[in-house]
């Protein structure tokens, strides 16, 4: 059991590097780029676990550990036998 | 129009901040998780582009700042009126 973590930051909250990463791009020549905005993308395998037991798994490692609740929001998607990297 | 660029490390690259979270997670009583693997989601707005041209500027980002062809691999997905965040 696959679980992939999106932790973005909120609408409305400013993203410098988001800012600095289209700047870069467009001294790259890259310039019709209207907005960018980063994001962690969290992958974590669990054993032979339920998805029940998995997606509260997940809910508590966000709200302990890799979400902050003021500036960032996740999202959790499960996948059965996908890799790791994908 | 949207794109989520995807920038993970190949399999087999070692993963040293997933393997930290890994540790924090377990530090936490969250104990059941095999492995952890961080990666990146990049969003980018465009502007009235085709999706032809879209692809060709993510490929283009990729290549030249978002991603390390040597350990990491990217892959891009396209929305049409999805929000910046999500």
């Amino acid at each position: 059991m696959i679980a992939k973590i999106h932790v973005t930051l909120k609408n409305g909250i400013l993203d410098p590097q988001g800012k600095t990463v289209k700047h870069a791009l467009e001294n790259l020549g890259i310039a019709n780029i209207a907005e960018v905005r980063m994001a962690k993308l969290i992958t974590l395998r669990f054993g032979d676990i339920s998805r029940e037991e998995a997606r509260a798994c997940c809910e508590e490692a966000c709200k302990k550990l890799l979400a902050n609740p003021v500036i960032e929001e996740y999202s959790i998607e499960f996948a059965d036998n996908e890799e790791m990297a994908g």
